[in-house]
């Protein structure tokens, strides 16, 4: 029985109990620990009360290692969310790295700064979604460090997954005429932050706004995906915490080429169009948060992977190519005419 | 030639340069890429643009993974330090958790939370402070992120670092009569916490106030006095990031006994006991940031391990021994009568 199991709902921030300043920051990290040791996968030499954790790497595998942090007030608001799912998007965001590799996560640690004033609850909720986020695929939780904080909540996340040596999606990998293809459909974490920041302006786009809320709290790395793109021979990608238009960008920066992307070619979620009008591409494209793949596949075999591409997977899109030349352009289909790029949003919004 | 040798010298905070809100999150994360880049040891497989980096761990070697946060407010102010410096403090405290575990430093990441209006050229100083302190022990800054805050500066660092398996200092190892020895002198870093929070009040005192600031400033981790426990056989141990009331706590918690310390016994800096009255003792054993390492030893085998303790290292000594029972309990020499316990004071100072 893991430690989700035993609280029964997750509950907003600030519910009203003991604060951090009460409690004390030692006391509450023996908290943070106790959550964390139900949760840990067996296989990993843990040693929780030391120094630092013990792993023994598996023989011959590479580590990844990445790390992330999110701030209250540029990546999230406290009364948008719960701690919990605080928690188990701090895990995704650290994870979707891993996948951008197609790596597999192995472990990871966690810092929380938080204001004295903060409730230890909401401090040992938000450890209990990182906790069930990373136990869910397998990933232990190694420890961390707690500080008080004259200032807003910081979740500062470093993540390691192995992987085979060869056997990475790297951004320097991509040849002219190779084909871009993404994952899922882009803009819904966009779409969510404008519903949570503007409110709901048109009631009939209720049954949508749940869904692109729900992707911008509580995004899902696309772990499967990415070391399934690996295990095709795929070795040029990475993931889209920064929307389309920009980890395009990185892509062809790293790879010395041009990307062109085809508009029409999207996969926008469904009623983004209508919602938003115009907005769409730059929600669709400059948005970021959807944490989605980009991958550059050599065009003999695209159609080999799309085809083989398991149904249980987010979906695989051709949106794309690369060319000669710099920079990313954007046409309205493929072979079509030029669109002007739309504003690129970095993941912190504030 | 590595970056510190390409910038003249060190300058405080607030210079007058660009801030990180002119300049952007993205360009100056591409220009603290750039930094480590020119720090970076050989023989590690790095893939900096890429969402993740890539390390090959070395058969048979177990991982020790430790991550550690530094706030502004709380650990250190801006005025009492340079960026640079700053930098180096975030690495040693992070490195010192691989010294109490007798590991080997292998890799790095930090994550910086800035305010807009932070010089981006403070950025980049905290930057190559903590790439010139990884480089210095062998340590690749394999990335991290960069995030805008409304708050103060923090840096967390997460640190891999490599040793034999079965060949680590554990807390949990300790043993009824074990001698309990530490290395260097205690109670450097916390007068100097003194001394900057108060000014220096007495100018007999100036030519240790450089010693004891440069210890709260400029810590250095005991990587090698770790590594040479562990060397010679000694199995449990740690480091003294909390000061030695609180770690001997720690340590006895784990191995299931009690510690008795003998104040006469302990290695306190010269000039502290004339400086600060009674309160050495507080300094000394309730002060927390003096990142020496504590370690517990076979009674047969201490002797022999003082007398073959290298002179390059910090020196070694028996301060008390482990006893049945439980807790920590203060003598005034070793047999004497029982000594009021000073006021712990947590890394944190505010």
């Amino acid at each position: 029985m893991n430690a989700s199991a035993r609280v029964p709902e997750e509950r907003p921030f600030d519910s009203g109990g003991p604060s951090l300043g009460e409690i004390g920051e030692i006391e509450t990290l023996r908290r943070l620990i106790a959550v964390v040791s139900n949760n840990a996968p067996r296989g990993l030499e843990l040693a929780l009360g030391d120094d630092a954790a013990l792993w023994q790497p598996a023989p011959g595998r590479q580590l990844a290692i990445s790390q992330d942090a999110i701030v209250e007030g540029k990546d999230f608001r406290r009364h948008w969310t719960t701690p919990r799912r605080l928690g188990r998007k701090a895990v995704a965001i650290a994870l979707s790295d891993l996948a951008g590799m197609g790596a597999t996560p192995a472990w990871c640690l966690a810092t929380l700064c938080a204001p004295a004033a903060t409730d230890v609850d909401d401090v040992l909720e938000i450890q209990r979604g990182l906790s069930e986020a990373a136990a869910a695929v397998g990933c232990a939780v190694l420890g961390g460090d707690l500080s008080d904080i004259d200032g807003p909540l910081v979740i500062d996340m470093c993540v390691g997954g192995f992987l085979e040596p060869g056997h990475a999606l790297l951004r320097d990998r991509g040849q002219d005429g190779d084909a871009l293809l993404v994952t899922g459909t882009l803009g819904r974490a966009a779409a969510g932050l404008r519903v949570l920041r503007d409110g709901a302006s048109d009631p009939r786009q209720g049954p949508h706004h749940a869904r692109w809320v729900a992707a911008q709290l509580e995004p899902q790395a696309r772990l499967a995906e990415g070391r399934a793109l690996v295990e095709a021979g795929v070795d040029c990608g990475g993931d889209l915490s920064d929307g389309l238009l920009a980890d395009a960008e990185r892509l062809v920066e790293a790879s010395g080429c041009a990307a062109e992307l085809w508009l029409d070619a999207v996969p926008v979620d469904p009623g983004i169009r209508e919602a938003f009008g115009d907005a769409w591409v730059e929600l669709a494209l400059g948005g970021g948060e959807d944490f989605e793949l980009l991958a550059a596949v050599r065009p003999a075999t695209v159609d080999g992977l799309v085809r083989a591409w398991p149904d249980s997977l987010a979906p695989l899109h051709v949106v794309g190519r690369l060319v000669h030349g710099g920079g990313v352009r954007l046409l309205d289909r493929e072979g079509g005419s030029s669109v002007p790029l739309p504003p690129v949003r970095s993941r912190h919004f504030g």
